[in-house]
C-alpha cells in the first residue's frame, strides 16, 4: 500500500457516490482511480469529473492491485456482496449505511469479515458532524454529568419517491437507523428495550406501500438512560436535525444550521431566521468530508475505523426492534448476542 | 349571587393556597371571605394578609350564604370531600389538581357532580400560561396545519421531599399529569394508546419509596397523532418547560422564560443566558392569575369553566395508563367511557 | 412621618400619573391620599380608583401634614414649581423626567433644593429594569473587565402626536434623555465629549415642527470609553430597547422582551418570534414598580434616592450638547460645572 | 484569452496570497500559473502546493502571454505599481484592499486605469459573505422599506503585531475600511458627512505607535440616512461581525457565525453558545471563494467586476475623513469629486 495516499474505487455514481467521489478528488491523501456504476453514462461522467477511469464491473476494479480502498455507494441490495468481494481482495471498505435490510444477511456478512483483517467502515455520517462531535465531546468531558435522557429530532423536508420507499426497508431501517446509531454513540451504552409508535399522516400512498411516514420511539439502556427519537418524512421548514442530551449536571443540545445568520423583524414577527438547510447533502456536507478524512486516516495509520460493521448491525437490530414494537404494541428486548 | 363580585373561601393556606388567596385579594371582582386550614396559625396569618376571616372548618365556611365560590388548595386526600360538600352547598369550585389519586374515587366524585348544576374547575394552570395559549391559538389558526407530533419537555429543578413523594401518587399522577392535560388540550383529541418508560437516576431513595424520578411517554390518538412527554425530577439549570407542536404546515414551539434578557459573552462562551426561572410559582405566576380570572369570569357570566372535572379525570386516566405501561412494558389502551 | 408607610399626593392623572398611582395603591408601604390634576374629571376618576381624595390644587394638598411624599407626573412645565413647593413643604419628591427643558431653570431648581434636606428622586425608570440592573451588576462584578464601548439602541414604536412633539423639547431632551441617563449609569463616568447627527425620515411634519425623528450620538468619557446611542421615533416591530456593554474581558448585552416565548417555523422562515412589547408602559412595567419601591425604601430608611436631581441635570446637559452638536457639526465639550 | 478558464499569477505568498491561491487551485475555471513573492521559499512552497511555477519577479510573470489575470496579495505599498504593470500588460486584476494608504497615489492609479480597458476588482470580501448578501438582498426586495439607520459592529479578536500596526495606515484605513465599504454598499448612497471618536484602551504601545485601537463613527448620507460603525482591536469572545439595517418597514440584522450549533445549560447559565469563529480567514472563508468566483465570472463574461477601483478609493476617502474628524473633533464633509 502506498504510504501516504489511497487509491479508491467508488461503487455507485448516484447522489452519494458523487458526493464521496468529489470529496476524495480534493483530498490530499486520496485519489479516485475507478468509478463503477451499472449505468455507464453516470459512471463515465463522474469518472471524467474526478479524473478517474471506469471499470466494466466490480471484479475488474477490485483486480487492480493499485487500488487500496473502496467506497460502496451503490444500491443497498448490492452492499453485502461488494463488501465481501472487496475484503477478499484486501481493499479497505467504506460502505454507506445500511449494510443490508435483512439482519440475517448482515450477520453472515459480519461472519465473513471476521476471516479477513481488512478495515471496514460504515457511513453513519452524523458522527462526523462538528455539532454532534461537540455534543459527544461535552459528554466525554462530563459537562452534563451522568446522561439521563436524550431527545433526537430528525425530520426530512419531504418524502422520497414511492419507488424508493418500496425498496427502502421502511422508515425505521432507512431513516431512523441514523438516529439509532447516533443514540448508541451518545448513550455510550446499548439500548436493551425499545418501544415504538408510528403513523402515516403525510401521504396515504406510503401506507399503501406498507410503510409509515412518522414515528416516535423510546429506547432504554440497562442502567435506565432513556432516549426519545422522533422522525417525520416531511418538515415544511427544512431538514430538522436536533439533539438534546440531559444529565445530572446540565444539558447540551444543538440548534439547526441555516444558510445565513440573518434575523428579520417587521410588524408581524421578530428575529425570523432562514428556513433550514434543504437536506442531508447540505446539512452534513462537512460530515461527509470528515468521514472520508477519518476513514483515510484510519486506513493509513492502521487503526480501526471509527464506525465499524458491528455498528451497522446494532443500528439495524434497533430498527428491527422498533418495527416489531410498532406492530405488536409491546416493548421489544434487544439482545445483541 | 352578587352580580359583579364573588366572595371566596380558600381551603388550604400552604404554598398554593397563599398564591391563590393573594391573587384573589387584588382581583377587582373577587374577595377572600374565609381561609380554612387545619393549621390554625397558617389560616390566621393568610386570612389577615388578605383581609379575610378564618372559619373553624369547611362546614362552617360553606354554611355562610354570602360565600359564592371556593378554592380548594388543601392536601389531595381532602379534595373529593371538599368538592362534594362545596357543590352541595351551591358554591362554585376551583380545585387544584389532582381531584384524587384513585380513579374510582374520581369517578364517584364526578357522578356526584352530575346531580348539581354548580361550576367546577380544575387547576391545570398551564392552559392559562400566555406562551401555551399562544401555541394553542396558533394551532387554532391553522399555522401548523394538521398537528402530527407534539413534544413536551417538563423537568423540575429538584425533587420534592421524600415525605411528599410517598403521598404524591408517583411521578405520573403527580407531575406528568400536568403534561397529560396539556397534551390533551393541544392535541384536540383523546390519546387512546399510551406507552411509558421510567427510571430512577436522581435519587435511589425515590426508588425505595416506590416511585421513579424520570420518565418518557408516547401517546397516540385515534387519528395517529403522536405525542412525546419527558419528565425529570431534577434539572440543574432551572425549571425546564418547553412545548413543540409539529404539523403539516410547520412548527410552533416555546422557549423557556428567564428572569432577564441578558446575553453574556467571554472567552469561554457567547450569548449565555440566565438560568431558568426557579419553579412553577415563578414560571406560572401569570398563569395562576389568568386561571383565577377565567374562573371568576366563567362563574359570573354563567359559562362553563375552561377546564372541568372531566379534564381532571381524563388526565388521571392517562397517568394510570402510563404507570401500567411502565410496569408491564406494553401499550395500554385508554377508554374514557 | 409614619415609621412604616408613606402617604402620597400624586400630581398628574394622565398615563404616567395613573401608572404610579396604581403601583402605589398596591404597595404595602404606601397609600395614595390625594390626586391632583387640572382636569377635575381625570383627578376624581383616578382618586376613586386608588382610594384617594382629590385636592383643588397643589397648595391644598401640600398643606396636609399627613402627606409625606409626592409623585410629580404632571406636564413638564409644572415640574420645577411643584418640586420647589413640595420640598418647601417638606415632602419627599419623585419627579418624572425631565426636571425642565431649560438648563437654567434646572440649575435654579437645584440651587433651591440645596437649601432643604428633603429627598428628591428623578424618574429615570430604566435604571430599575431587571435586565438593565443585571447588566449593571455584571459590570460591577467585573464580568466585562474595563468597559470600553457601549451601544444603546432605543426606538419608539411610533411618533407621538405633533402637539406633543411641539412642547417636548425635541428628541434629544424628550426621548434620548433616558439613554443619556442609562449611559452615565453604565459608564460609571461622565461623558465629556458629545457628537450627534440627526435626521427627519419618519414624518416631515416633525421637521416642520423644528424637531428630528432619528438620531445617532457618540459620547466619550475622560478615559476614552466610547458610547453610541441611536434613536428612532418609529419601529414597526415594536418598542426596541437594547443595550450592549463591551470591555476588556467580554460583552454583556440585552435582548428585547416579548409577550410570549413562542417560536414559529414554516416554509418561509424559522424560529420567528413575537413582535416586541408595544411601548414603555408594558416594557418597563416592572421598572416602574421597582422605582416606586426604591423611592419608598429610600425615604423610609433615610438614605439618598438612587437617582437624584443632579442626575436629571446631567442628562439634560448631554441632551443640550447633542442638540448643539447636531446643529454645529462639531464636538461639544460638556463641563458639569 | 481562453474562453472558459483563466490562468492566474498570484503576487504575495503570505496568509492572503495562500488563501486565494488555494481557492483558485480548486476552481473549475481557474489555474494558478505563477506565484511571485520576494521571499523565494514562500513562493516555491505555495507554487508547489497549487501546481504552479514561480517567477523571479512580477515583470517576468506579466510577460507570459498565457497569463490572463493576477491576484495582488502582496504588501500594501506594492499594490499601485503591480496594478499599473498588470493592466498595462492587459491582465485582469483582483487586488486586495487597500489600493494604497495615500489617496493621492490612489487617484493617480485610477487615472492610469482609465487609459486601459482592463477589469480591476478590489478585494472587499465582506460583500461576498452569504449573510451580508442576504441582508443586501432583503434591502433590495424592500423588506426594511426605506433604510434609515445602519449599525455595523466589527471587532478583531486581538491586535496585530506592532510592526504591522506601524505600516498599516492606522485603524481607520486598515480595519474600518472594510466597514466603510460595507456601509456604502448597504446604504446604496454615498456618505457625505463623517464624525469619528477613537480611543486607545487595548494596548498603550498602539498609542505610542501613533494609532488607536477602538473607534466609533457616524456617517450621514445626503438624504440623512445615518450609519454607525464601531471597531475594537480586541474581543475576547472571538471575531465579532454584526450588521443591522433598520428602516421604515422593519429591520434585518445578522448574528455572528460559530463553529458549531451547540447550546449548553448548567447551574450557572443556559443556552451558552460557542465562542465566535477566530478571525477573518475562518469567518469569511466562503466570502473569499465567492469573491474569486465572482471575479472569474466577471472577466470571462466581460462584465464589470462587482467591486471596482473606485470603490477602493471611496472607502479610503471615508477612512481619511474619519481620521481627520477624530483629530479635529469636527464633522468632515466628503466630496468624492
Amino acid at each position: 500500500m502506498a504510504k501516504d495516499r489511497l487509491n479508491f474505487c467508488v461503487f455507485g455514481a448516484g447522489r452519494i457516490g458523487k458526493l464521496h467521489a468529489r470529496n476524495l478528488a480534493v483530498h490530499p491523501r486520496a485519489r479516485v482511480s475507478y468509478v463503477v456504476d451499472p449505468v455507464a453514462r453516470l459512471a463515465s461522467d463522474l469518472a471524467r469529473e474526478v479524473g478517474a477511469a471506469t471499470a466494466p464491473d466490480a471484479a475488474a476494479a477490485l483486480a487492480d492491485r493499485e487500488i487500496n480502498a473502496v467506497v460502496i455507494a451503490s444500491s443497498t441490495n448490492t452492499h453485502v456482496d461488494l463488501i465481501a468481494a472487496s475484503v477478499r481482495a484486501g481493499k479497505a471498505v467504506l460502505c454507506e449505511k445500511p449494510i443490508d435490510l435483512d439482519i440475517r444477511r448482515v450477520d453472515r456478512c459480519l461472519a465473513e469479515l471476521k476471516k479477513h483483517r481488512v478495515p471496514v467502515a460504515i457511513g453513519f455520517n452524523r458522527r462526523f458532524d462538528p455539532t454532534n462531535r461537540a455534543i459527544q465531546a461535552a459528554i466525554g468531558r462530563g459537562e452534563v454529568g451522568e446522561v439521563e435522557q436524550i431527545v433526537i429530532t430528525s425530520r426530512d423536508p419531504a418524502p422520497p419517491p414511492l419507488s424508493y420507499i418500496k425498496v427502502s426497508g421502511g422508515l425505521f431501517r432507512d431513516m431512523m437507523i441514523h438516529d439509532f446509531d447516533l443514540a448508541r454513540w451518545l448513550l455510550g451504552a446499548e439500548p436493551v428495550e425499545v418501544v415504538a409508535k408510528a403513523s402515516c399522516r403525510v401521504d396515504p400512498k406510503i401506507a399503501r406501500a406498507g410503510d409509515v411516514d412518522g414515528a416516535m420511539v423510546i429506547l432504554k439502556t440497562r442502567n435506565s438512560t432513556l432516549c426519545h427519537i422522533n422522525n417525520s418524512r416531511r418538515a415544511t421548514y427544512g431538514y430538522d436535525q436536533r439533539v438534546e442530551v440531559f444529565g445530572s449536571k446540565g444539558m447540551v443540545r444543538s440548534d439547526n444550521l441555516r444558510p445565513t445568520a440573518i434575523l428579520t423583524s417587521n410588524e408581524r414577527a421578530t428575529d425570523s431566521r432562514d428556513v433550514l438547510l434543504p437536506f442531508f447533502v447540505e446539512r452534513y456536507a462537512q460530515s461527509y468530508r470528515h468521514e472520508i478524512d477519518d476513514f483515510i486516516d484510519a486506513v493509513l495509520s492502521r487503526r480501526k475505523p471509527s464506525v465499524g460493521a458491528e455498528d451497522g448491525r446494532r443500528a439495524l437490530l434497533l430498527a428491527d426492534a422498533a418495527l416489531q414494537s410498532h406492530r405488536t404494541g409491546k416493548t421489544v428486548t434487544v439482545r445483541a448476542g
